[in-house]
């Protein structure tokens, strides 16, 4: 059979910690290897050969993920004991849920998806979002409940790679889908957000994985919520560009 | 837009309970429905299509539900405060772990597996399985957790309907995949296992959900188990057979 070799968790819990460098390093080529920007829909996106209801099916989706976001780091800041920590990760509620001067993420993704034409309130309700969003969604709350907390700041790391992959995606949403123009804010604040976040984190992750073993225990981290990202991609592909096949319930695009 | 319209949760939380009889014909109805008798990857299976390969990839991906029910059941035993209700509910435990005069359903999986070609000691340790398996199973371990103990009980109702697509597939599988012919002792225990433990969960629900709105709510949370169902083979189809795009890190079917 062709099992996939198991991966760096397997590597000796008494080998050396690795330098701040060096775990840079890997989590950048755990980014490389697992991080969404490579994967089908997306290049799709980025070639301009998405349909409207297919984007439609992307905003609609990706809003689920969207509005968890401060739930998640909701729970992380319940599970920090250190009012210093704690001040520095509530930037991130603050930047998605908005405040008395800005809007907040989840906002500006109801924005998006409305210039992709969905209704504002049936995409807040979440009506006919696929099952399988849901669920890898939701095991971003598992991760950050029941793992260390550690691990729980190790799996955001993905905000290492999302800036270039954001600055793509607005060149070309901006030239092959110019009728999103007005639904782009989301993006443009993410651009500035994120480094400050994934900055933070990293040097978080190396202070506090005092071994090697820890230190691969947030690698991993990193590399599951890879696969949320990626498998919430797949499940959008899946019912909606090749086979075109969603299941029971979730949302249909409507013939053009 | 073409959001599906909300389905039944919407049902006046004033109208009157369902009769028992009214009941199980809902429940039928959201089986035939929602089931995944009718996911084309068992389309496939049942009409000889799919390759050792590909169920390679279904027992592997299949085994990590499997050996998460026992999990599941005794998180339900946890929750149930009636000694009577917790003696009944044993039952599902012992049918998976074995006892001994029986080996239980987790290892007849295995033995499945093993009859697919698949080394034993991979399956247990679930290396190559999809990440969007482990994101739908592990939502049934939420739902048994954070929802009552009456959803709880209402989400085993698949059983309901697994009786005849086993019988089905045992056939089937004889039929077109010969090979394969000492791996269904799995299939035969649950002809019989089945049937006992849906009776027992359909009496439970009537029995406790008093209102309407109760019985919507056991409804949904069989709806919901059917999507995990679903899910689960959605994500081995767009793996394994229609486009073949496994994830970063999944098995991948060996040329033949």
């Amino acid at each position: 059979m062709a099992v996939q070799p198991v991966e760096t968790e397997t590597a000796s819990q008494s080998a050396r910690p690795l330098s701040l460098e060096e775990l840079r390093a890997v989590l950048q080529a755990t980014g490389e290897e697992r991080y969404h920007h490579k994967h089908p829909f997306h290049l799709l996106m980025h070639e301009g050969k998405l349909s409207r209801g297919q984007l439609q099916a992307w905003a609609l989706n990706r809003y689920y993920y969207q509005s968890i976001i401060p739930i998640k780091d909701s729970i992380i800041l319940s599970r920090g004991p250190d009012p210093v920590f704690r001040r520095a990760w509530r930037k991130r509620v603050v930047d998605h849920d908005g405040d008395a001067t800005s809007e907040g993420g989840i906002k500006r993704w109801v924005k998006l998806a409305e210039a992709t034409g969905l209704n504002p309130s049936d995409v807040r309700a979440g009506k006919g979002i696929l099952p399988a969003t849901r669920f890898a969604v939701n095991e971003y709350l598992n991760i950050v409940r029941s793992r260390t907390l550690l691990e729980a700041v190790a799996s955001s790391l993905t905000e290492l790679f999302s800036p270039q992959l954001i600055t793509l995606r607005v060149d070309k949403l901006r030239q092959h889908y110019p009728w999103l123009a007005n639904g782009l804010d989301y993006f443009e604040a993410r651009l500035y957000q994120a480094p400050e976040d994934s900055q933070f984190a990293v040097n978080y992750v190396y202070d506090n994985a005092k071994t090697r073993a820890e230190q691969e225990l947030a690698i991993q981290a990193l590399r599951d919520k890879c696969d949320i990202l990626w498998a919430q991609l797949d499940a959008l592909y899946f019912a909606y560009v090749q086979p075109g096949w969603p299941p029971p319930g979730a949302f249909r695009i409507e013939a053009s």
